[in-house]
């Protein structure tokens, strides 16, 4: 576990560094105990293999590969793939965390035939799974990749051709059965490119029925095979795509809940996708929460200014803030966790620039957690919440909640009470507070 | 109905008039037939009493009050809104529009107390009735303004205080009262105000549950004093709140779902409003159609390449294509129509201005009816979608539409099928054969 | 100094205060010394007077006036006027700041005629005068408003009408002298009006020619009566026009150099307006300091996801913190400073929001500024900069910036000497550097 | 040439073709006389080797190569260099255009030495030059690619790395030299990477000097070899960067203006990059024009909604209307031309797409080239332009214009002329009159 990334120990807390010393820790402090559990417990961090190890630097035909990776030859060898893996494991170990995210092809790649495909993925599941056992490391979830293979150009689930549909299942029963193996606590879909182009083209409800359809059959699955992972969806609302079905938070929740699968299936929110939106970061966490729907987080973040995908590792504390606030709120994330979906810039082309990032990432949501935990123990904003919502807690309010009011009841309680008092929403009193737990005052 | 726009008479159709000659219609005539019905019965106009005749160009403290209107002197008076009814009803003949979307405050001012409220209200819809009774218009939609008095400042059936919302409830009551003593053909709820600032002060759920409180009560109402009005949600994503519940067509849908209140509502959709998403004008229209809960629209554009509500009456005739195809497919808008939205700008402070305004934006819709009649008619692109998703319609595709595939079937299918065959989209291919109605060839 | 916000005394420093008391400043300390000034030379914080004391809490036709105010009754009498200034002088008397940047209109309504107009300027300037003595408190900007009256809906410098051109240089001229009389440490223009709705009405380069006549008469008339104020022009990119021609300092700056303009002006920056051209929030600050021509700042904010002016008072350190960087970096703002231009929530109806509203701002950048100061301090930035261009310091560098090389020298350079080495930007250890400062790690 | 595209012949003008056959030109007849000169001689159209031969549908490690080429293995050999270029003269042969706008690296590879990379470059611009020969065909532009290699990661010209700097000057010293061989009517640079991800690790200033450095070594270069083709430079807001330096018209412009090099360089203007500036598509047009500064053109286009890079193959004729509109006024590119930018979509996979993109966009902007020739000739535009800035023609209007009035002359004109009249922008009836040569009505 030190061939590749050499120089660079396992990564430390060190409170007291400098602020040239850039590889430790100054907030995550794994063992430490916040809000009634470990760090690590709350945060159950994972890397994300995708953009860590599948991202070399290319920025399409407007840049070429740009990153230094001693293990890297860019081809589809099933070497290459080791070399990768054994690279991964290096920096999970040193960084640390406990999990890792990882697809079906970011594990290995396509082969010439269907039967070859699967017999790669089989033997780096494998290796994967000794890996596992030397490190006590095993993924945070699992998914099926259905999206960088052209044949899912046009859609996996939602694609026009019944028989790209059916590559599409084919694919997520092996990632299924691998998911399984490798302990997957999770098992995510994620369509980048089920959605349209143009509306000319499309049969929008048909194509929601269809991924609905490959979302029964693998509720199904998982249950014969005896998976216990949850069952998770990752909305983003475009980008390949000029739209994605699974747009944000509510599309995705109003898909399963009219195709009746809203029991079978979580939410995977990447806040980052909320910016792409013109939400605040925080957004769609909040909202999934609110249905009980919430169940992983993806920890990266995106260049507030920009209105497309930018992947960075997250920096920013008091949007982190915010999200920490409503995990501490519903008790955590049980079987999910923060899957650190940031990448490096083209330019940090150094594999020490991996650890730069990842520390970056962690040490923010950690910094936030301890300041969410600050902010929730103090009470201030709940108290607020009670006190601003009193009025449903008896009287007319309490039959308003009960089902049992009327038209002509509200008429008749207007009529008694005359017109209602003005209470000012003291927005920036709230905002001062919530920068008190933020940006604490120093003496 | 000749005293607030002289020196204009009912505006004609006139394909032939010159370019400067804008108090025509080029393109809608009304009694036209096209794709079987009348142009008048496929678009229903309605003009937007909001827009038109409570916006007179005032711009917050950024700007004064600009619109020259000789009957409107901008005070709360009975007389002021008196005037500003009969001025409406001239533009309404003079457009030769049958319908108007009204609010129960665009119609009367509020008095120092619910009842006094309540006695404008009364007289002024006495006197609408009257004028309705002259010129055959009548109320496409009907509403209850929740959103410009300050006691709506936090939201209205949203509102943490259950004053507030018995408030909202008894002004819907009276709305809907209204609404069927003037027939209106719809019953409308707009929410503005219904959303967060910050999630700091908010409960997300218990919010949106107060809402579904506010909607079953005006259905069961509604059936109570037997109006038959359709009852409309209009999404909006942002502003003024930062966020709205009813962000757009999903959002709303699953809400309605989740309280179960589908059956009684539909959507009335504002393409702008889709423009706000990052997303095509024409989205949220297909998405609410493909659920069946396409009610009615709102004609009116913003500038495409501002992600704010510019309001502009729409010019885009290529946008409004794509909304009547998909208008047209579902076989017209059953009880609602096109309402007029737009409002004009700042600078055009001219009663003449209104007349350009809406002039345009007819001529928008109406054009792009005539163009989604034609590309229908000729079935270019129904042909190539039956093509494109022939593989379902028997086989192994027929058993996935019927619920009748397991994974394993897949694996079978691939196992003997191999490699699914690339398709092209033909992207471009089909654009082309969209601008082929859009802006046909001259020879 | 103590009758519109009674129970609120003079802000103090209590950085021990707890999270629920916001009447306090948590880090502006006023004569706390900071890299060798004190706090209140380097921020010389100015109240906004249109965004404290116009706005209103009015929301266009979308929402009626909200704010509670016991010194305003809305209308434009003087008396009016007055008792604004009044709670005016106590706000900054309570906040402790030593500015306010004001308009002539402002402080005073606009009468029938010119000479009224201007006869209630004088009076008012008089009360202001007054005013100032008692408290020492002054301008750090005057202004003529030239956007807020119908006449300018067109635009002021660049309106196609000579007349209200003429009108504007009348209002600037009286303006002038007013900041003279009133020890007006700058001048600002700011002309949100002249640009374009649509390309089809304008003529680009005439308008902007008669935009530059104005400024020539400006700075002659400055010269002409002796007043020693910073000329300053605000760039804004849209909203109310559909473009503003001075849309961001490059724009601006351009314009300025085109007609001879830029040793007599410098730029008045507002971040917040970077984030509506989809650019970071520092941007425009470090490209007018690039230029030399950054001469004051705006500290308000907008909501980071939204494409549109939001006003807000500002509460990102992180992002504040670039700020003053720059402004460290370039020795201060000599006679400008930070307007705190944000305006509080339409919801924030209390006198005392307005108090959060400022101390949530000045809280803000006094803690950006104490983290800018230990950035520079400990010079790991400069350090890092200064090596990564140090191949410009001697050798073919050298030369490149002595004016001195040819294409032939520089393919000479790369035959003798290869392909560069690759370095990396190790962007994200620099942003993990730049939170140490913002949010310091806590033992 | 009919080897790659074999079965589809020269495309032909064929006005009566039918919605579903898009292999013709059904607006763009070469030689048919609009305005004055042949439709040809306005739009001067060429290809974009860059987005039409090394786009190949990958996207970055989210999608695999998808495109099927005949010709393209994606190696870097020259054979496959070679191939390409013959499938390119093929595909311009057939498209009936006159010109291609090529790169040094679309055209050839580069070596292990920048010997070997020049010695490439060396052969296959002499294929090029026979294949010149053959077709008459020539490049609109010549360019530099100074962003693909990593080399280029941190920028080109403004890179901190004077070594990188060097590299540059010497790959555009080859391409002037290839340029003035092919005869290139124009020669572009076109720096995406060069401005900055992060405040914190630039030098602003410096970097915009190194740019003017090059720019000048360029143009003294260019004189001296004797090369006789427009200098220019394309502005671009941001991506691959978070900004880009050159990031709009008046960006550039400003840069020109202050390292004194307006004279030697104009602007290639992409209107698609003014939609991510949230601005109108014409908008750069329009500015650059007004500064006299307007030298080429990119006829490619992007989804208006999407704030980011799409190039997609223009298709908006109502907003490619104004674009040349503003062309006609100027009286054409002189040397410049309309590239046609875009690319098609990756799903757009077969070689007969790139003949669907490209007519696309040909047929869009010649539609758009008669609309607005018959705009322009019918006058109306221009007389209410005439009109509305008449004021300024005589009298006191007239001495502004002239640089004679003083602020002291405006006060007096307002006292003897009062309040101006106010005057209605007609906003909708210009957009009516602009529709009605955008869509004409038919009868």
């Amino acid at each position: 576990m030190n061939k590749y990334f050499p120089g660079i120990g396992r990564v430390e807390y060190r409170p007291d560094a400098g602020p040239e010393d850039t590889l430790v820790f100054r907030h995550y402090n794994a063992g430490e105990t916040v809000h009634g559990r470990s760090m690590e417990e709350w945060l159950r961090f994972s890397v994300c293999y995708f953009n860590t190890f599948r991202y070399l630097g290319a920025d399409n035909h407007y840049g070429e590969r740009a990153h230094q990776r001693a293990w890297e030859d860019a081809s589809h060898s099933l070497d290459n793939y080791k070399r990768r893996m054994i690279a991964a494991f290096e920096l999970l170990h040193k960084l640390t965390v406990k999990y890792y995210s990882v697809s079906d092809r970011d594990m290995a790649p396509e082969g010439d035939s269907f039967e070859e495909t699967n017999s790669y993925l089989e033997e780096m599941v494998t290796l994967a799974a000794d890996l596992q056992r030397q490190t006590g490391i095993k993924p945070l979830y699992y998914s099926a990749d259905l999206f960088t293979h052209p044949r899912y150009m046009n859609g996996a689930g939602a694609n026009p051709d019944a028989h790209v549909f059916a590559y599409a299942c084919a694919q997520v029963k092996r990632s299924l059965e691998a998911a399984k193996r490798l302990g997957a606590e999770n098992f995510v879909f994620f369509n980048p490119r089920d959605g349209y182009q143009s509306v000319l083209q499309r049969q929008f409800f048909r194509d929601m029925s269809h991924m609905a359809q490959l979302y029964r059959m693998a509720a199904q699955y998982k249950d014969k095979i005896g998976y216990k992972g949850q069952l998770l969806i990752q909305p983003k609302p475009a980008d390949p795509r000029r739209h994605q079905y699974e747009a944000d938070a509510m599309a995705t929740m109003h898909m399963l809940r009219h195709f009746d699968l809203d029991k079978q299936y979580k939410l995977y929110i990447k806040p980052a996708f909320s910016r792409l939106m013109s939400r605040p970061y925080e957004h769609d966490v909040y909202i999934a929460a609110a249905y009980n729907m919430l169940g992983s987080i993806d920890a990266s973040d995106s260049f507030p200014e920009i209105n497309s995908t930018s992947d960075i590792c997250a920096r920013d504390i008091r949007s982190a803030t915010y999200v920490l606030k409503s995990v501490l709120e519903q008790g955590g994330l049980q079987q999910g966790g923060f899957t650190l979906g940031g990448r490096v810039r083209r330019e940090s082309i150094e594999p020490r620039d991996l650890f730069h990032g990842h520390i970056l990432a962690m040490d923010t949501f950690a910094c936030a957690l301890k300041n969410a935990a600050r902010l929730i123990s103090d009470g201030c904003f709940a108290r607020s919440i009670q006190q601003r919502y009193s009025s449903y807690k008896s009287g007319f309010g309490e039959r308003v909640e009960k089902n049992m009011a009327t038209l002509e009841d509200c008429e008749d309680f207007v009529r008694k009470n005359g017109e209602p008092h003005l209470k000012s929403a003291h927005h920036e009193h709230f905002e001062s507070m919530f920068n008190y737990y933020v940006y604490p005052p120093r003496q």
